[in-house]
C-alpha cells in the first residue's frame, strides 16, 4: 500500500528520543532533510533535546529541524514511528500508545539485553523478540525491526560522514520494509537490507550483545556489513 | 595454555565432514597446508570424500592432503575438532565421542534451524545454543563456537580467492579463541574475530536464518563483516 511513497514526504517520530540511540538517529534524519518529531515521556525534556539537536543542525546545509513533544503527540504527528525506549519501558510505553500508533509503521530498534559481571546477555522473552512483543501489543500497527546495531557515538558525531554499516530490516510486508530501508539509506554510509521475517528478529536484536563484546575487546564502535555478490 | 601454539603444527578433524560445510572448510584448510582428517559416521564415505578433495587439492601448490576416517578415529587423531554435523545428529554424535574429544578444542559450527513454508526459523534449545549444548555434553572439552556463516558454495569453489567474510569466534578461553581465529585467518578473505562468550552463541548461530533470507531475496551467498575503526 505504500509502494509509491517516498520517505521524503513522511514525518518520522522517535519515541524515547532523548536516549542516545534515538537522539542520534533523529539528528541524522533531520540532517538529511526529514521532518522529525522527538518524543519523550516528558515533553519538556524532548523540547530541550530537540533544541540541542537544532543547534547542531544549524551548521548543516539542507537540514530540517527537530521538534520536541510528548510521546503521544509525537506518535500522532508521524507516519513512521521509531521506538527507541529502554527495554524495561517497552511494553508499557507501547500499550499506552496503541491507539496513537494504529495504522502506522512502527520501527522497533529495542535490544532486550541484561548486563552482569560477565558483560551483556540476552533476555528470554515469551514473544521471542522485542519486535514480536511490539506486534503483539500493537495488532493495528505494522511493526518493522531495524536499527539495532548503530553506534550512538558515531551517530552523534556529524564529522563522521560514513557510518559504514548495514541495517537489517525485518518485517512481513515488503512495502513497509522498503520504506524503512529508505530511512536507513538517508544516513551516509548506511544501507538498509531486507533481513528476514519478524520471527527472525530475536537474533538480530541479540547480536547487539556480541557487538558490545567486540567493542570492549577491540576498543571500537562495531557495525556490520553483509557481503555477497550483487549486494 | 596454548598461547604459544600456532595452528600450523596442529591436525584438524572435521566431524560430519561429508556435508557441504565441513567438506568446504576441510578443502580450504588443506589448501592452506593444514593436515586435515575428514570424519564421518561411515569411514568409507569419508575416505571417498577425502579422495575427491585430494583431487582438487592436487592443483594447489603447497596444499596438504585430506585423510578420511570414522568420526571416532578422526577425533582421536586431531588437536582441534570441528563439529559440522546436522543439528539432529548433534547431541548423539557428541555424546558418543565424549571420551575421544576430552581435553581438545571442539569448534561447533552447527546452526539449530528448522524450515517451513515461510523459510528458516530458530529452534528453541534448553541449553540456549548448539555450542552450549556441546559444552554441556563435553565437560572435558573446550568448546568454541565459530564458522556459522560461511557459504559452502563459495568454500567449494577454489576459484573464489576472497571469501570476504568475518568469522565470529566465541568462547571462554582467550588462548583457545586465538587458535580458532588462526583457523579462520588461513582461508583467503576470511578473518577471525572474538565475538563474545559462549552464552552469546545462540544469536550467532540463529543469524544464519537471516542470512538465508538475504540469500533468497538478493540471490547471493551472504557473509558478514564487522566494521569499526581499528578492526
Amino acid at each position: 500500500m505504500m509502494s509509491d511513497v517516498t520517505i521524503d514526504d513522511l514525518t518520522v517520530a522517535v519515541l524515547g528520543g532523548t536516549g542516545p540511540q534515538g537522539r542520534g538517529l533523529a539528528l541524522r534524519w533531520a540532517a538529511s532533510g526529514l521532518e522529525v518529531v522527538l518524543g519523550s515521556r516528558d515533553g519538556e525534556r524532548a523540547e530541550q533535546a530537540a533544541a540541542e539537536l537544532n543547534q547542531k543542525l544549524s551548521q548543516v546545509e539542507g537540514a530540517a529541524t527537530v521538534r520536541g513533544a510528548g510521546n503521544r503527540d509525537a506518535a500522532a504527528a508521524a507516519d513512521v514511528v521509531l521506538v527507541s525506549v529502554p527495554f524495561d519501558a517497552h511494553r508499557a510505553t507501547l500499550a499506552d500508545l496503541a491507539d496513537a500508533l494504529d495504522g502506522k509503521i512502527v520501527v522497533d530498534c529495542v535490544n532486550p539485553l541484561g548486563f552482569d559481571k560477565q558483560g551483556p546477555y540476552v533476555l528470554d522473552l515469551d514473544e521471542g523478540s522485542a519486535a514480536e512483543q511490539a506486534q503483539a501489543i500493537l495488532p493495528g500497527s505494522r511493526v518493522i525491526a531495524a536499527f539495532h546495531h548503530v553506534s550512538a557515538v558515531l551517530l552523534a558525531d556529524l564529522t563522521v560522514t560514513d557510518l559504514d554499516t548495514d541495517i537489517l530490516v525485518l518485517g512481513e510486508d515488503r512495502d513497509d520494509v522498503a520504506v524503512v530501508q529508505q530511512l536507513a539509506d538517508r544516513i551516509p554510509g548506511m544501507r538498509g537490507l531486507f533481513g528476514g521475517r519478524l520471527r527472525n528478529a530475536g537474533q538480530v536484536e541479540a547480536l547487539t550483545a556480541n557487538l558490545i563484546a567486540i567493542n570492549r575487546r577491540y576498543k571500537t564502535h562495531a557495525g556490520i556489513r553483509i557481503t555477497g555478490q550483487g549486494l
